[in-house]
């Protein structure tokens, strides 16, 4: 039976692209497969970036209200807190003693971040380690990764190797699950939606502060009558993602004919969100108000995955010899 | 009270330099004093240099042996294993969220040793992070260091107050106690002493085994009636390092008058090394031969090194939310 593992950022509340990009294909896969699912909420990586208790906290909370307001069955998954499986920890040091410092130093994602953030810790580089142990304590076989994370996907399975090949084998070797462009979402600038660059829309907001953020998608500057190229249009775009294959239609041929403006098409957008995701907001909003919930959930999670985990880490230290 | 606490290197058996320049220094510091001592040896750091279990094990055994032959007492002090307290890692990935990526490549311990060794890998570049756990964990109030670990231990002062500052006061602040020249012993070739430059002694080898080795301690090519000067001369300064004062002086007199040739002089050392060690090698090989009682000494340090441990950690996680 082959394990799924998916982990999952903790930088905020999860607005539409991680949500259409991320959640829904992750749940889907989960909940429709026999196989065996990880998915979790990676706090300690949120450490390198945040360096706030209640700011952790909360994203920590808002994050798994999120998934599970997408209907996440905690019952045929693993889904649980980084931070209460602190076996990763002890296992991203061994396995740092087998990955060359060299080729850590080559990782893209450091690259990135460290010409991007001014808090580039030592945390941050050594990252890729605990997403290896991450992956490895549980000997998941498959992890869906987009293609900026195949990279540390590759150091993975070069440092279980490495480690297989010295100590005698230990690790089950994963495999990358690589996802299309499904989770490209445009942003409300037409760029990628990410949190960093402030194009986000967040489904969880109130109503009003939700139109507000929708209201404000860049657009062309054009009037009402002129005939416009529907995928050339951020709002479209978005639209695209979630309305129904008739009426994308519908709303594809109003924009080439002309005759529709683009107060009017976000007016629709906006709708559509509403409708849309109408009871997955509503259980978002109550699970946020009964935290208690939330935090069974992923204790209950994570009393399963631990179980796990310190049968893999004993199976490492019997190799160390410790 | 002051906590001091002391991290030993468990990279093959103790050599006369570590039994002079750091064993029997500590031990007398552990015993005499008032303080609550903790004393480890460091079988995870042993990783980034050793990839072999029966190695790792059979270095654990022999340094424990080592420094237990010279009379550390177990009921003073917590003497453990560092692989028996996983916290560390745990804390030691908390951090390296908090310390500097640059000011961590700025380590000359890295710098010697990614010039000189062939396996650089990211456990030997993440070291100071795990030091710096090793200490902070157990709210260690005074380190002896020499000179060369001093930046270790800056390093541990500063991430402490770093997150102290970010996360409330949280950690106490180490304090170097920065030890001698006593700690220079000098190697069979002249040089500092060190398993690296292959020039120990070792006392723990059997009779014959060890004569060879300080047969092979280099002088000069003096004969036996030239007068000679015994602070010129290797085999006296491994002398004066062990023998009763009386019995240097008269054998720096017989070096200055000429008289005493180098195979004496070297006889003269064999046989002061047996005398002066004479308990202690018998209290070595005892235990080598009774690996439980080590073992067992070794668990029950860290049962109660790790209460201390976790009582500390639970305190960093409360500050950073988990």
């Amino acid at each position: 039976m082959a394990k799924i593992l998916t982990g999952i950022q903790s930088t905020g509340t999860p607005h539409l692209g991680n949500i259409l990009g991320a959640i829904i294909p992750a749940i889907k896969m989960a909940n429709q497969s026999h196989e065996e699912s990880y998915l979790f909420i990676a706090n300690m990586h949120s450490l390198t970036q945040i360096k706030n208790k209640e700011i952790l906290k909360n994203n920590t909370f808002t994050t798994a209200a999120a998934w599970l307001a997408f209907d996440l069955d905690p019952n045929k998954s693993c889904f649980y807190r980084q931070s209460d499986i602190p076996e990763v920890t002890e296992l991203a040091w061994y396995l740092s003693c087998f990955f060359p410092y060299q080729r850590l130093k080559l990782a893209h994602s450091f690259k990135d971040k460290s010409e991007n953030l001014k808090d580039v810790n030592s945390g941050l580089f050594s990252y890729p380690m605990l997403m290896s142990a991450d992956i490895l304590i549980y000997d998941a076989n498959i992890v869906p990764v987009g293609k900026d994370q195949l990279q540390h996907l590759e150091m993975t399975r070069d440092v279980a190797a490495r480690f297989n090949n010295l100590m005698g084998d230990t690790f089950i070797i994963p495999e990358a699950k690589i996802q299309g462009n499904s989770n490209y979402v445009t942003g409300t600038d037409g760029q990628k939606m990410s949190k960093s660059k402030n194009n986000i829309i967040d489904i969880f907001l109130d109503d009003k502060s939700l139109k507000k953020q929708i209201m404000k998608i860049q657009t062309k500057s054009l009037s009402v009558d002129e005939e416009k190229d529907p995928d050339d249009c951020n709002v479209f775009k978005l639209y695209k993602l979630i309305g129904e294959e008739e009426n994308i239609k519908n709303l594809a041929s109003r924009y080439r004919k002309g005759g529709i403006g683009y107060g009017e098409s976000k007016e629709i957008l906006y709708n559509e969100i509403l409708n849309k995701f109408a009871k997955n907001r509503e259980k978002f909003f109550k699970l946020m108000d009964d935290k208690e919930i939330v935090e069974r959930l992923l204790t209950d999670g994570a009393t399963k995955a631990r179980v796990q985990a310190q049968k893999v880490l004993k199976r490492v230290r019997a190799s160390i010899g410790y």
